[in-house]
């Protein structure tokens, strides 16, 4: 790998994008390859042993690009996956979306004696308690209060507005039993939620800082980059050359494109689609290894 | 197969236990086999040929036990792949929920010129137009209003009861257009939702007949047993001995087994899990074979 080599950003489906946006803001030179998993998302109310057999199999289908950082862009996928992938690519960086998610909430609390800090986040992220740990390990004496909101992502998949009366409903729902608790700071811990952030902020009220795990993973690989000199040499020049963005599915190509642009901000071209069978079958080589008799 | 075979009832997760629920109800005795593949769920969302090729893919792994019988207990897939598997398992009946459904539906429009008849279902169901083809087959003159319903599924699965604030809203905003154009029948065309029918029924009034697409694929599987002479022959007495339900999924078996109950009407015995990468070696040695240089 070298600083010319790719990105690589992974998610269950279309919320991975918004760290995509904020990759092409804080590395506009980067070259991206996404890859929403689209046929088996979501993956939020799934194991660990299932989403990290799918992160597995996405990282090894990319693999072929050479690229210099791998970004598990999906919070439900850094909670489960995370650990269990780094070692199956002991040379490959892997990044995800929690540690730089806790760190500035952690930032944000101040100075208060116990702050009371609130996630929100998908079931399968809330059951393995990866937000706790990161945030206990950087400040002992703070107030966890975590809220799976599994239906946040539908209700942005379908297309509706932050001044839908559902969204509206659903989010007093949510986040009146933390506010009520005298939260301090709220995590958006899945990259759909930027998208409804406007109205978080007005539930949550304006005294509340609201952390987009997105945009805080985006700083922490342009970091990490900077750090190991991977990043991509910017010219003197105010004019960068932006980088390209390629994407893959695993579904439909069409639909992808359509919803795209609402996480990504621009319109994309039309997805490569990748078939489930593929990603079983790069793994074809070695189980055939295994199975030849001695 | 026999008449002592089983009945295989397959779903992308929970909802086709309305289906198992009816069935149990219409043929005591049977043995059912139910394929909840919940790594992969839902559906609703997703293309023909991908869910073509996960529900194949389950078939093959479920033929060693020599069904007599295959339902596929959801609408997306019936709609996206019945027609398509029927041929690659010549030798093995296969059903689905739309045709009966749509059946009963006609038949509940009684002799009124042109009844408007409306579907709710996922954006996949909607999408493929089974239901106006099978309907429009029947009965020429009727009105079609075709409506996805994407938040009923992570409603119910959610766990909301049918009071809960966010189900009413839901159910008002997608029910409403409806109403407004005449709804003379409902059809709930996902297994999902017979779990909110007392609420759809409060909303769309008592004079509309709501018809459970589940129900009536039951009853279908009933007749077709029969006819064939592949029913389990039951005994003279009253006390008819029930046929056991053994149950797969490819998640997490103790979040289904919890969430089961609401659907069946009764417990159910900790699934059998089997893991995503199974259903794919279920086709090695073909693929083996066909890999063979010259």
């Amino acid at each position: 790998m070298s600083p010319s080599s790719p990105i690589v950003v992974l998610d269950s489906g279309l919320g991975g994008l918004t760290v995509v946006r904020a990759l092409r803001a804080a590395l506009p030179a980067e070259d991206i390859l996404y890859f929403g998993d689209t046929a088996r998302l979501p993956y939020g109310s799934k194991t660990a042993s299932t989403v990290t057999s799918f992160v597995r199999q996405i990282i090894e289908h990319l693999r072929s690009y050479d690229p210099k950082h791998v970004v598990i862009a999906c919070n439900t996928a850094t909670a489960l996956a995370l650990a269990a992938v780094r070692p199956m690519f002991p040379d490959l960086p892997i990044s995800g979306v929690i540690q730089p998610g806790a760190k500035a909430a952690v930032m944000a609390a101040g100075s208060k004696a116990v702050p009371v800090i609130g996630v929100i986040a998908t079931e399968a992220t809330v059951r393995s308690r990866a937000y706790e740990r990161a945030i206990c390990h950087r400040r002992h004496h703070a107030r966890l209060l975590l809220r799976p909101t599994p239906l946040l992502v539908p209700l942005i998949e379908e297309g509706r507005r932050e001044d839908d009366p559902l969204v509206r409903l659903a989010l007093q729902q949510y986040l009146m039993p933390l506010i009520k608790n005298g939260l301090d700071v709220l995590v958006l811990g899945c990259t759909h939620y930027p998208i409804l952030r406007s109205a978080i902020c007005q539930v949550v009220g304006g005294g509340v800082p609201v952390i987009d795990s997105a945009e805080q993973c985006a700083q922490d690989v342009a970091r990490r980059l900077r750090a190991t000199g991977l990043a991509r040499r910017q010219p003197d020049s105010d004019s960068v050359e932006q980088g390209t963005l390629q994407t893959f599915v695993t579904d439909d190509p069409a639909r992808f494109k359509k919803l795209a642009s609402r996480f990504l901000g621009v319109p994309i071209e039309l997805p490569t689609w990748v078939s489930p069978d593929e990603l079983y079958e790069s793994r074809a080589p070695q189980a055939r290894l295994l199975s030849v008799p001695a």
